[in-house]
C-alpha cells in the first residue's frame, strides 16, 4: 500500500580470499548489508578445492542461512546473490548465483541488472540446440559464454567476446576454479565496487557492505573493465568494446543505500544536494519540512537547510511489516485501517506542510500520505518530489510499471496535484537531478525521465 | 549487539463489537501496532457466542496469524496480548491471553505489568491446593480472582477485592461470556486507553493503534478504574484502593511509539522536549546533532533546536536484522562486522558530533557507535542521554539487568564517559527529565533512576 | 476413509534412571514403540535435580523430538506421553505430560484413561474457586491431588484418596522431584506394564515398548495398585479402593501392538485364537482366507489353521498415507481413486474368500473393502469379525462415535451384510471372544459389546 | 538400520486427458501410488494451453502438494516423477520432472533409468559449449535431444535418433505443447505402462496406479517404442534400435508392488513362486516359516505351501519410522535398542524357524533380525532368500553398493550364513529364479547376479 516505488533487481557480492576468512560467513553479512537490492532469493555459492558448492532459495538472506548452512559452504572463494521479489511470480528457479558445469569445469555466477538483446541471443542459441531452464538473463550469458568459451584458451579472452555481444546494463561475478572475475558493463549502468582486506579481494554492488565489514574500499569497477583476481595477483582488462558512461542515476535517488559511495558520489549526499535544489527550484511558504521515510529523509534535511523551513520528524514508520502480513482488506482500509505510516500529530497539527518524497511512481502512495497528513490536521501539504517525473520505462534492470500506469507519462503535473490532493506539487529538474551527482567522472542515464535511452533496446517488451 | 535497552514486557488490546465489525482482524492489527511492546509471542481470543477461541504462539504477529486463524477466530468481543523475548528462556505456556474455565464459565485474561507480590499470593493459594502451569503473573491473577469470584455475584466485585491484594503494575483486560473489563493498577503505571468506533468501544495499551485503525481516542482509563463493557453500555468502576499516580516515565523515554498519546502526553513532543532540556542542561559547543535511530531522534530534534547546532542524520540503519540473523561472533566483530548501524560519513567526517541517545544502561552498545564516528572520522563525539542515569532496577513489569550490570550503579559519569570513549557525557536531570511530561495530571514513577519505589516490593528477586 | 476404527485415547512411558542411561533418548524411543496409541501430540517430561524440563507439541515422536531438544531433556528421571488425534480439534493444550507446580514443588503428570466422574469433580473444585486451563481429566486429577495433598505428609497417601474420589480408568504416571509413580486404576481397565534395566525401573503401556528398548518385563501393574519408586526403592501400594479387574478388552481386539504382553496375555495369541474361534462358531466353505491389514491378519491365520481354508496375503497396504495426504475428493472417489488397499488380484480373482477384520464399527470401510474384492474378481465374500458387535459407547478412554453411528447398534446383522455387500457375514460371540484371553488372572469390560459398564457412568455425554 | 535392500531409482506417471479429469490431482493420486519408487523428491509438471506450470521438491508426495498448488497445477496433460533418496547428497536441483525451453517452445521430461554412456555424451555436448546444471541424466537426455531436434521437424524423429546414441536403461515421459510421449529402452530394463480412462491416456511406471485410480491397464510400452498421444490419437513407434528384450528382473524380487502387473506378470505371483522353488532347492526341517515384512512375505507364503511348513506371522513392523526418526546411537543399539522389527514372541519361542527374505545385500541387516529371532526364543533360524547372490554393481537406474560391500561378491555362502548366525543359509538359484518369471515374453537383466550385463558399461565409475 505505501508502497509505489521502483525496485532494484539484484545485488551481487563476492570474495576471493588469500587468508583464512571464513568466506562464507563474510558473503552472508555482505549480502545482509545489501538486502535492500533484492528480498525474494538470496544464494550463496563457494569454491572449496575446485568443487562448488552452493545453497539458493526463496526468502531473505537471514531466513535461508542457518550456522549449519555457512559451515558446510566452505571455501577459499565465494559469490553471492540476492534477487528482488517482483508482483508477479517468484520461481525458485530464477535464484543465484546460477552453477554450471561446462568443458571447463564448474562455475557460479552472480548477475545485477538486464540484457536488452536477450531474446535474439537466446533464439540464436536455441537455435543451434541450447536448452534454457531458468527465464533468466544469467543463464543466457552462461549458455553464451560457454559456447564462446571453445575458442578461447582463457576466460578472459572469452567473456571479452561475450561483452560485445551482449547489449544492456550489467555487473557480473564469476566463479572459476581458480579465479573470481568482476565484470561491469561498458556503460557502468550498474554499480559494482573493489574492496581490499588484508591479501584478500572483495566486491560489491555497494560500499556500505564494506563498512559494515570493515573492508577497506579500493575504488569502483569502472566501465567495460574486467577484474580478474586469483591467488598470485589481480589484473584489470579493458575490453574492447567502446565505452561511454551512462551510470543509472535512480541509484542514488532510490536504490541504494544512503551511507554507499558509489562514483565517487555518497548516496546520502546526492539525496541532500537533491534536496537543496528542490527548494531553490520550488520555494513556498510553509512551516515544517517532514521527509517520507525512509527515502525522503536525506532531501528533507537539505530542503529544510536551503529553505530556512524547520525539519521535523513528521511520521512514525511500522517496521514490523513483513512477508507474511496479511494487507488490510478494501473494507478495511475504508474503516480507516492504514499500518505503516502514521504522522506524529503535533508536528503536523495547524502547521503548512512541505511533505519530501524521493519519487512519484503511481502516484497512489502519495495520495495516501497526502490525506494522512491533512487528517493528522496540516493547514496545506506541499509536496517535493526529489526526482523528475518518471514518464519512461527501464529496460535496465529495474522494475517499472508499463507507461500506461506511471502517472507522470499520462498527466499533467497540475493533473496530478489534484489527483493527490497536495496544495501545490514540484518536481525536482533533470538539470537539478544531474547537478547533485555530478563529478566529472561519469554520465548517467535518465531515460526513465527523458527517453533517452544510452543504447538501442530490442527487448522493450520483455520487461 | 546494539541492543543494549530496557525492554517493555507486553501490550493488550482488545474490542467489544456491537457492530459487524471483523474483531479477529481489528485485534490482529491492534496488535501489529503494539508489537514494539512485545515480539516474543502473541496471542488472540475472540468471544464466539460464550465459546472463546483462541490462537496463541511464539512468534510475530504476523507470522503466527493468517487468513484461515483470523477467519476460524469469529466473535463479538476479542482480546489481544503481545509479549516480548527476554534474553534467557521463552515459554510457549507463557503465552496471552491466558483462557480458563472457572465455576462462571469461560474467561481469558490479557494482562501488561508486574504483579510485585506475586509469590506470596502463589504461596498462599498453592497451601490452599492451587496448581499453576505456568510462570507468569497473569495465571495468579487469574487463579485468586476464581478464588475470590465465589463470594461475589459480580466480577466487578471480585476484582474490587483482587485489587485490594495484589500489588504492582497492571493493565489488564478480560473478557467473560458477556462482558469485556479494563482494569488499570491504582497507580496507573502501565498505560491503557480507551477508544470508540461506532458503537464498539476499543482498548489498548496505547493510542497509536487506534489511529491505525480510524478509531476515536475516548480517554485514557484512569488509574485504579475498573470499566465494563456489555452490549448494553459501558460503565466506570472506582475501585476502592487508595490511588496516587506513578506512570512509568520510560514509557515516554523508550517504550512507547513517538505518536502514542499517554495521559495526555504525545510521547513524540515530550522526547522532543527532553532535547531541549538536555541542550539547556549540557551544552556544548559543537557542529553537528545526530540522534541513534531511532529512539534518539526525536530528543536531537529538540537538542539541535535548543542549541542551534545543525540536526543531521548521521546513521544508516539495517532494518533486515530479524529474529533468525546469525550474530557476528567475536572473531568477525574484532575484523570489523557490525551490521545493524552505519554512520553516513559525509554527515559526520571532520564534525564535532553531539550524539543523543534516549538512555544508556550497560553502557556496551554506546561505547560502540561512538567508536563507530570517530572511525567515520568525527573530531569529537560528545554524547548526551535524555534519560538520568538508570541505576535501580524496576519491579513493575520492564526488563531491567541486575543492579551490577547498570553501569550508572556502579560508575561515576565521568567513568562512564571514559569507557564509552565520549569526548563529554551529560545526562538529563531527574527534575529536566520530569518537565517534559509535567501536565499536572499525573505524577511518575521514577525509580529506576532514584530508587524511590512507589511502594514496598516483595519480589525483589523475582525479576 | 479406510479408517472405521475406535481409537485409543493415549499411551504412557516413564523411566527412574539410577544409571547413565539419556533418559530422554529412552522416553523418545518408548513413546515411539507406542505412537499407535497417539498419534496426535506427544510429549516429554524429565527431571533435572528438581526442576522440570518438558517439551510437548501436536505431532507425532519423530517429528516434535530432535536432537536439540532431546539433549535439552536431561535429567534422571522422565516420562513421556503420546495422544490421539480426534476427528474434532485438537487443542495444544490438551498435550502431556501436564507439568505444574505446587504447594510441594513441580510434578509432571501422564495419563491414558478417562474419568467417568469428571464433570462432577471439576465443578465440586470449580466451585472452590479452582481454574482450568484445558479440557483434559489429566488436569482434573492434577487439581484434585493438590487439594488433597495439602491434608498429607506423603504423596501416596493423597493418592489414596484421590483414587476414592475418582472414578473411571486411569493408567497414570507422576514424576515428582524425588519420585516416579504409577497408578493402575483398580478395574485394571487400561495397561500399565513395569520393566527394569540394570538399577533403573522402566513404566510403559505396553511391553512392546520393552521388547524395542532391550528392558526386562517385570510384571503388570496391577489394578489399584501404587507403586514408587525412588533413588533407594521401589514400593508397592495396595490402595484401599475396592478392586475387580475389569481390563478392557479391545486392547486386545484393536488397540495393542500384538507383540505386547498385557496381563500375561500375548496380543497376537488372543487374535489369533479368535480367528480360531471365529472359524469354529461361523464356518464357511470358500477357498481362501484373507485378513484386513494389518489387525486382521492374526485372526486370519487364526481362522485359515482352524478351517483349512488357505491363508494368502490379499492385500497391498500403501503405507504412505500420512497427515499431510490429500484425501481424494466425492469425485474423485467415485471415479474408482481408493488409495489405501488394493487387492492382490491372482489370490482373489474366482475365488471365494473369507475376510476377516478385526471389528466393524461404522461399516463404512467393510463395504468399500468388500467391493474391492468383487471388483478384483472374489465370487464370493464371506465377511468374519474377530469382536462381537460393536453396540455401546465407550466411557473409559476410547474414542467410540455416539450410538446412533454405532452400525450394530441400529441394525440386525443381516442388515448389516447386505449393506456392506458381504455373502454372509459372522461376528464372534462374546462368550468367544471372553475365551481368547481368559486366564483366570483378570475379568473384563466388554461394555462396548454387551451394555454392561463395571461401574457407574455419570459422564455419558462428556463423549 | 533394518534397510540393507537396493534402490529403486525413480518411477513415473503420466497423463494426456481428453476428458474433464483434473490432470494435477491425478498425478498426484498416481505419484503417491508410486511413492515406493522414490522418496527423495517428488514433481508434477502441467500442460496448460501450451504454457508449463511445475512444481518440484525435496520430500514425499504427499509433503509437496497440497490443494492450493494443485488447484494452480491446471493443464490438459501432466507428467510426474519421484526420485528416491541417496544415502550422500540429495540435491534439490536433481528433482524431476525437467522443464526446459528450447527452439520448439517448453518441454517436460521426467525419467526412470540411467544411461550408461552418459559422460561420454556429456563431454561431447560440453565441447560444443552446452551448459549443465544437475548432474542428473535427464538433462543429458533434454540438451541431446534438443541439439539432435534442430534437423527434424517432427520430435519422435529426433527421438529415434537420441535412442541411436544413448545406451542404459530408460523409461521417459515427455511432455510437449501438443503431445505426450513414452519412451521406453531397446532392452525393455524399466517398466512403463499404458492405461486408459474413458477417451484419456495415462501412462505408468507400474500398474498399481492404474488399479488405485480407477483406470483401465491397456498394455505395457514395448521395448525400443515410442508412443505419441495428442488431442486426435495415439500412434505407436518402433524405433529402427536393435531390441532384444533385458527386463530388470529385480523389480519383482523388491522394486515393484506386489499387485503390479508387468510385462505379464504379476508381482506377488513372482515372489509367491519364488517361495516355492526355494523350498524346493532348500528344504529344511523346520515348525514355522516367517517372512521378513514386508518384500519376503509373498515368497514365504510360497515356502510354506510348498513345504507343508506353517506360516505364521512372526514380527511386527513399526511403521511410523518417518524421515525424521533419530536412529539410536551405537550406544543405544548397544543396549539392545532396536525399533523397526519386533518378532512375535508366541509365534517363535521354541520353534526352529524358516526366515524368508527378498534378498541380502550387505548382511547387516539379516545378522540383526536372526538375532532377533535367537532372542525370542527361536530354537534354529534357518535364513531362505528368494533371490540369488547380488555379486555384481548395476549400471542402470539401481542403486547398489560398491563390489566390495557386497557380502555375496566375496564372501562364500558358508561364510555368509556364519556371519549373519544362522544356522542355515539358501539363496534361490538363478534359474529358479528365471522360472518364476518366465512367460515366453521376455528375457531378463539378472547381470547383478551373474555379471552378465545385457550391454557394454562405460561409466562404471559413474554409478
Amino acid at each position: 500500500m505505501f508502497d509505489d516505488k521502483l525496485k532494484e533487481e539484484c545485488g551481487v557480492f563476492g570474495v576471493y580470499n588469500n587468508n583464512e576468512f571464513d568466506t562464507s560467513r563474510l558473503t552472508y553479512y555482505g549480502l545482509f548489508a545489501l538486502q535492500h537490492r533484492g528480498q525474494e532469493s538470496a544464494g550463496i555459492a563457494v569454491n572449496n578445492k575446485g568443487t562448488i558448492l552452493y545453497r539458493k532459495e526463496m526468502g531473505m538472506v537471514s531466513e535461508i542461512f542457518d550456522d549449519v548452512v555457512l559451515d558446510y559452504l566452505k571455501g577459499h572463494s565465494a559469490i553471492g546473490h540476492v534477487r528482488y521479489s517482483t508482483t508477479g511470480e517468484s520461481y525458485a528457479e530464477n535464484a543465484q548465483p546460477l552453477v554450471i558445469k561446462y568443458t571447463k569445469g564448474h562455475m557460479a555466477i552472480a548477475h545485477n541488472g538486464n540484457i536488452t538483446n536477450a531474446s535474439e541471443i537466446k533464439k540464436e542459441l536455441e537455435e543451434q540446440g541450447t536448452i534454457f531452464q531458468t527465464t533468466s538473463d544469467t543463464e543466457i550469458i552462461a549458455a553464451l559464454l560457454s559456447r564462446i568459451r571453445i575458442k578461447y584458451n582463457a576466460i578472459e579472452d572469452a567473456l571479452n567476446e561475450v561483452m560485445r555481444k551482449i547489449k544492456g546494463a550489467y555487473s557480473l561475478l564469476i566463479m572459476t576454479p581458480n579465479k573470481l572475475i568482476a565484470v561491469r558493463d561498458p556503460l557502468g549502468m550498474r554499480p559494482l565496487v573493489i574492496g581490499k582486506k588484508e591479501d584478500s579481494y572483495v566486491f560489491s554492488s555497494e560500499s556500505c557492505a564494506f563498512d559494515s565489514l570493515g573492508i577497506k574500499f579500493v575504488r569502483d569497477v569502472e566501465p567495460g573493465e574486467i577484474i580478474v583476481v586469483n591467488k598470485d595477483n589481480i589484473r584489470s582488462i579493458q575490453t574492447e568494446v567502446p565505452k561511454k558512461s551512462a551510470a543509472c542515476i535512480f541509484e542514488y535517488i532510490y536504490f541504494a543505500r544512503p551511507d554507499s559511495i558509489m562514483d565517487g558520489i555518497e548516496v546520502f549526499s546526492a539525496r541532500y544536494k537533491a534536496g537543496i535544489v528542490l527548494a531553490k527550484e520550488h520555494p513556498v511558504d510553509a512551516d515544517v519540512v517532514v521527509g517520507v521515510p525512509d527515502s525522503g529523509l536525506a532531501a528533507a534535511h537539505g530542503f529544510s537547510d536551503a529553505s530556512g523551513i524547520k525539519y521535523v520528524g513528521g511520521f512514525m514508520k511500522n517496521r514490523y511489516v513483513g512477508r507474511t502480513f496479511i494487507q488490510p482488506s478494501q473494507e478495511m482500509r475504508e474503516l480507516g485501517v492504514h499500518m505503516k505510516l502514521n504522522p506524529i500529530r503535533s508536528q503536523i497539527e495547524g502547521k503548512r506542510v512541505v511533505m519530501i518524497d524521493d519519487s512519484l511512481v503511481r502516484g497512489t502512495t502519495s495520495k495516501k500520505i497526502v490525506n494522512l497528513l491533512k487528517e493528522a490536521g496540516a493547514k496545506e501539504v506541499h509536496v517535493r518530489i526529489s526526482s523528475p517525473p518518471v514518464k519512461y520505462s527501464c529496460y535496465f534492470g529495474i522494475d517499472t510499471p508499463e507507461r500506461k500506469n506511471l502517472i507522470a507519462g499520462n498527466m499533467s503535473i497540475e493533473e496530478i496535484r489534484d489527483i493527490i490532493g497536495a496544495d501545490s506539487l514540484g518536481y525536482i529538474s533533470n538539470e537539478g537531478l544531474l547537478s547533485t551527482c555530478k563529478n566529472g567522472k561519469r554520465d548517467y542515464c535518465m531515460a526513465c525521465f527523458n527517453g533517452k535511452y544510452p543504447m538501442d533496446v530490442d527487448d522493450k517488451e520483455d520487461n
